[in-house]
């Protein structure tokens, strides 16, 4: 069963009818296919993201044009910061893409600001929000500086694999590149290394997982 | 002139009277000395700490104690992360510690969090930091990916020079590196290439600035 806009909330009940009102009017179902972007940096400000189905990511950019992903948004999640303008406070440009075919509700920033103006209910929702998301980028900080990138990408191969349910992973090494934040020749090289260990198996745009637990044990 | 405990809330004003009374009965003022761990991670909650002089860094450690900063606290400033109890889906510790002697206000944050989901108001401005904190971590999850470590020391010792008003550093290699989130063999080497530079003069636990404007054009 694909979500209602009130599953996104588990505080919804707590929410007056007036404000549950406004936003079923306001929130407006959009679709994405694979690869386009949603939300682009400083540019518009569409508004908070409830994914119904597909998959979404986040991420910044250096000057330099290189990615790194912030975090991935599955089925029942909420993109915040889609919604950037309605906090002063945020002051960093997210990109927002869709990475499957993806549908989602959009809640005007402009309509989402004014209730949580007024409700405590819906503001201190959005702080957990935050607190949410701001937990994964501590930890993420971490993971860059005092984890090996040999552990990062096996980490990262593990999680695609289990998204997508497969151990045949259809992604080319510039993409995880952008995932992780580092150059191509730089995954490149650790997942030929992989190939000469019989972790994985390689070709174009395509990975095999050949040793699951080698895998695990490498990202711990 | 020392900040009062309504300086520290822009939505002071806009507070009910009795929220303020609660917060003015509950804050307590306490003194820290320079070096002293104010906040140890998933230890204790204490409550937020309102800067009211000195200075506090908040940093993060690795499963192997190696240390980053993920800020620092002047005066004026609110530490939110040392009430993590406050909410849960703040899931990282923080350690917050006392780099100056330091005075600050401490409130309860079980205090802060009744109130918080009470008034709106409160609520919104605890949004807004929070979402000043995450800007600044995402800036720093780009220093640390797309900077190089050259660049990341020579803006650090500015920093501390404009911090202490002062081109001449009193802190160990050691000290450096636990806020850069490295190893001091890696900070004692890029300061030795610095020194061969003629941009700093080391000695002892003490670094002296030489060129500011070359230290700039490395910063960027």
């Amino acid at each position: 069963m694909r979500p209602e806009l009130s599953d996104f909330f588990p505080v919804w009940d707590k929410l007056k009818n007036e404000e549950r009102k406004i936003l079923l009017e306001s929130a407006e179902m959009r679709h994405s296919q694979a690869g386009e972007m949603i939300h682009n940096g400083s540019e518009g400000c569409e508004g908070l993201l409830c994914l119904v189905s597909g998959q979404l990511r986040a991420f910044i950019l250096s000057e330099e044009g290189r990615e790194i992903s912030i975090y991935r948004l599955l089925e029942g999640d909420i993109c915040l910061f889609s919604a950037s303008c309605m906090m002063s406070g945020i002051q960093f440009d997210i990109f927002v893409e869709a990475e499957k075919t993806s549908s989602y509700f959009v809640i005007p920033a402009s309509v989402y600001k004014k209730i949580m103006e007024e409700s405590a209910v819906l503001a201190n929702f959005t702080n957990e929000l935050m607190a949410a998301r701001m937990s994964y980028v501590m930890w993420l900080i971490g993971q860059i500086l005092w984890k090996g990138f040999d552990r990062r990408l096996a980490s990262f191969l593990l999680e695609e694999s289990a998204m997508d349910g497969t151990d045949d992973l259809y992604i080319t090494h510039e993409k995880i590149a952008d995932h992780l934040g580092t150059a191509r020749e730089v995954v490149t090289r650790m997942l030929r290394y992989f190939q000469s260990e019989g972790l994985v198996q390689l070709s174009r745009s395509h990975i095999v997982l050949k040793k699951r637990e080698g895998l695990e044990k490498l990202a711990g």
